[in-house]
């Protein structure tokens, strides 16, 4: 956070060409489509492979714009939402008009500022991590992850205890609705070296390890995870959830595959 | 270039993480569009801003896919061509199909294979630094530098070194037929902030310094120039060329301006 205070340089010509700096790049890129700009979103993996990913578009996209897989995934839900990594609120915003009591909770300060601008009634900056802190128990008839935020359990070892978290806040009869994808369905090289890489550093294949930039601002690196449903029932496995089922597309999109939404109960 | 050897990290975990590897992202990039493959290209500034760059379907594109500049431009073209930075060949195919003789230089080797595989007839990995002894004095009717490539003089120390090589290898009559826009035609605080910093460090305000990144690759460096219509006819005024006259666009693009092709002769 305190990036600015590193070392001595003075007038910044190279000591280190490119290097962005540290803050809401998601966000400032919400804010901005917000504002009427055009966006990007551009992620960058820990091991040197970068590459373009939705832009703000994306993240404002309404309930018929959303593919079947998503909107099927909303027939799921039930009761008082949770949303993890709400962004710009357009699961929030859908299941709010649908009725639904719900709180969006997001890391950024710009996606909780955007998504409470846009009419989501309690938003609010809380890390995943720390939701038994934030929320009393027994809160909410279901979690959703939507987006392939079933990622922010981060890697093997902090997934349990996040999950963990949630089944606290969620009552005993909660749904958790979880959206990624099985990473080893591709063929790039890029990406099945990247898997191997994570093998040999003790990590699952999707355990990716990432930052958005944006313009000037990068976010901190932080773990996304990237998990095949056999993955996601282990993970759940030690936790008090159950993988109960995976809503897999109708078709599968053609530059990707993999893509499911885990339904998970206690 | 030999950027393996260049510390003792053993597992690669995390040392510097993000760190790309340097080599051929440009023409990788162009290899994979040529192999049918859905590409883009990311610019990463030296202050740290990073933005997408148009894709390969932009460098394999036809004339009638071109602005109305590009088009116009070419109408400025006579006998034997000089195409510096000819990246997929997509001005030389047209101009040979002209009639012309076109020679292709590109400091990327898989840009170079690309235009030799699409049918340049002459295409050679040559900087245009060394075209004077690439070249015989007196060789071409006609230098293009389209596609913002004048930007290829670097910086101002630079340009007029360029620019005089590629005057010895130049006919007497000569024209040299330049793409590049005025950088400081934004609102954008983020340039608006790097022309300044350009500026406090000696530099001109559009001498970008920039590299390409694509996948796990990252170019090495460069220095890219942006420069107005007043300095374009400076640098140029420090050697054989004149600046004649400028061509605009009919009209201004949507979300850019300062757009202009410079017909210089000797």
């Amino acid at each position: 956070m305190d990036d600015a205070a590193t070392d001595g340089a003075d007038d910044g010509a190279s000591e280190r060409p490119g290097e962005p700096q540290t803050g809401d790049a998601f966000g400032e890129m919400l804010r901005d489509h917000h504002a009427g700009e055009e966006t990007y979103q551009i992620i960058e993996r820990d091991d040197g492979w970068i590459g373009p990913s939705a832009g703000g578009e994306h993240y404002f996209s309404e309930f018929d714009e959303w593919t079947e897989l998503e909107q099927r995934a909303m027939g799921h839900v039930d009761g008082r939402v949770l949303d993890v990594g709400c962004g710009a609120g357009r699961h929030a915003l859908y299941l709010q008009n649908e009725g639904h009591d719900v709180t969006g909770i997001d890391l950024s300060p710009g996606a909780v500022a955007v998504a409470r601008e846009r009419g989501v009634e309690d938003v609010r900056e809380v890390d995943v991590a720390d939701v038994a802190e934030a929320f009393d128990a027994d809160t909410f008839d279901s979690v959703v992850m939507m987006g392939n935020n079933f990622g922010l359990v981060g890697t093997a070892d902090r997934a349990p205890g996040i999950l963990d978290a949630l089944a606290e806040v969620a009552t005993d009869d909660a749904t958790l609705v979880a959206q990624t994808r099985d990473p080893t369905v591709t063929d790039d090289d890029d990406h099945v070296a990247y898997h191997e890489f994570n093998r040999e550093r003790g990590r699952l294949p999707g355990a990716l390890r990432i930052r958005v930039r944006y313009g000037g601002l990068a976010t901190e690196w932080s773990d996304y995870l990237m998990a095949a449903p056999e993955t996601m029932a282990d993970l759940a496995g030690e936790t008090p959830w159950d993988l109960d089922e995976t809503l897999e597309p109708d078709e599968q999109l053609t530059d990707a595959g993999g893509d499911y939404v885990g339904i998970l109960t206690r």
